[in-house]
């Protein structure tokens, strides 16, 4: 059995290996760009992770982990498009180095890529594999559209945002652990408990990220506190102080989030403190604590490979107590 | 053997059957939108007359000929984008009736959504199919970035103009029979020169799409002459008549491409004018005719479906002879 660290080493230097040395460079520069800026590789990793915790020879579970960490950059440089966003990991977005056109062909072309890497995979779980994908393939797309339409909404309930999530973020993690668990030869009850592992685990992830955009220590997350409440983002936090707040309160945060400030500091602190008078921050923990439970019930539920667990409940362990 | 005629009704069909009535429906809205805009259905028919051609069960062959037309429009769908198409079939383009953002993602899903239909193949087949599906998807990928590479390059030579519209149009043409000749279980040889075939075939139609645009009945076409003239589009006619040009007749050309004109028709008519002094009409039209002989010479190697090749050759001479 691998260690998570040596698995880590794999997928890293799988990565790094990767370039596509083909031609118009216009369209491979930016695939090749993306993939380089680096990243948690944490889908890639899981799916080695299942593969091996049921047993299954990693390296036929390396390309489709590869394409699931080139679908993965596919899904940001689509997004980042759309939410215009300037910096992906310190680094200029490839719509902003290039241009629009070219994000949205590199990104097509990345997509038809990482169809190619999950295919490559023993003929007889082939079609599962492929299935298991694109379903989540689609799965994201429709998260992505509903994180677009929240937007615009003013009624998003929390339940709806933790179905945005699920599909947005959670199923790719999902997928990654049933692909991994797939290409080992799992029985379809055990395929099904670690994606539900990898659902809930995934929400989780979200919704810590949620809490770490406010409440994080500033030099270990890498970035300034609070981008989340400067762009109005519906995010856990901001839906249950909505719901939480009397009155008052609730005026408070509306005046927050429906007003420009030329001191970006006075809306962040405004709307933390109020935060903090709701105990926002131990009822988000509370939140991922159940998600996180919920996700072992599922690897509980796996019964042959006990002794095998222990990897990929140390990872889940440290993605739930992360910093950054 | 089915006729030509009935193929085309069975995809018409299986076309209009087709609604994704699914949620979010601000993602599937503008995919039933773009496929219900119609079109000639050009490369779902060519997959079943190869498929009825080498024998084969076309209802074997429905499913991924239905995914290629899915492909097709998302491919339509993001070009419009890039280009900043407003009209598609008559219609407003999805960008613009609803938004770029919606364009990309439901463009995505449709790409996905393509997959699916290809992978509902019998399992002896799959993986054939699949991997000549996806290595046309990303030349399609491919073709679209040199397309917009021309846009601002001042060097392209008809060799490359030809790489271009082989990649960009041609190939999924090829790719579509091929398709069809897998699900038929032809053999190695004969798959690929029906792709051989479909390549040629392409890159006529592409030619012919060229020299409609500038001469053809308007009445017949649906739309006025001149397009391609307008945006300065470096097309076969445009490259042919910049390489014969003497030297007072290129400074015209010269002069008419890299003019706005507040009347339209005098540039359209300018340039129409020079193409008539060239012949270019004539050139385009016999290199129409050298690309769909070369075509057909692919289609007689193939040897024991030469009674049943009468559809498909009946339906590349309509595409030849198309005033439309």
């Amino acid at each position: 059995m691998h260690s998570l660290q040596s698995l880590q080493k794999i997928i890293k230097e799988g990565i790094a290996d990767l370039t596509f040395d083909k031609q118009p460079v216009e369209l491979y520069s930016p695939i090749n760009y993306i993939l380089d800026l680096g990243g948690k590789r944490l889908r890639p990793v899981l799916c080695l992770l299942a593969c091996d915790m049921f047993g299954g020879n990693i390296s036929n579970a390396l390309d489709p982990a590869i394409g699931i960490e080139i679908f993965h950059n596919f899904t940001l440089l689509h997004d980042d498009i759309m939410d215009q966003a300037p910096i992906r990991r310190g680094k200029s977005t490839v719509h902003e180095k290039w241009n629009p056109n070219v994000a949205i062909l590199s990104g097509d072309t990345m997509m038809a890529l990482s169809y190619e890497f999950i295919m490559k995979t023993p003929e007889k779980v082939r079609s599962k594999i492929f299935s298991a994908f694109n379903q989540t393939a689609i799965e994201v797309c429709e998260g992505q559209q509903y994180d677009m339409n929240f937007e615009s909404q003013n009624d998003v309930s929390i339940a709806n945002y933790i179905k945005m999530i699920r599909l947005k973020t959670a199923v790719l993690i999902a997928g990654s652990l049933k692909i991994g668990a797939l290409v080992a030869e799992a029985s379809p009850e055990d395929a099904d408990n670690i994606y539900r592992f990898g659902e809930n685990i995934g929400i989780a992830f979200q919704l810590k990220d949620d809490l770490l955009d406010v409440f994080s220590d500033e030099e270990k997350f890498g970035k300034q506190n609070g981008g989340d409440i400067l762009a109005n983002k519906k995010t856990f936090l901001y839906l249950k102080a909505f719901e939480l707040a009397d009155s008052k309160t609730y005026e408070s945060l509306h005046f927050f989030f429906n007003k420009d400030f030329d001191n970006e500091l006075e809306k962040i602190n405004g709307v933390k403190e109020i935060y903090e008078t709701l105990n926002i921050d131990s009822i988000t923990s509370k939140e991922i604590e159940k998600y996180f439970n919920r996700g072992i019930k599922f690897l509980d539920k796996i019964n042959d490979a006990d002794d095998r667990k222990s990897e990929l409940i140390k990872f889940a362990d440290q993605l739930k107590k992360r910093e950054f």
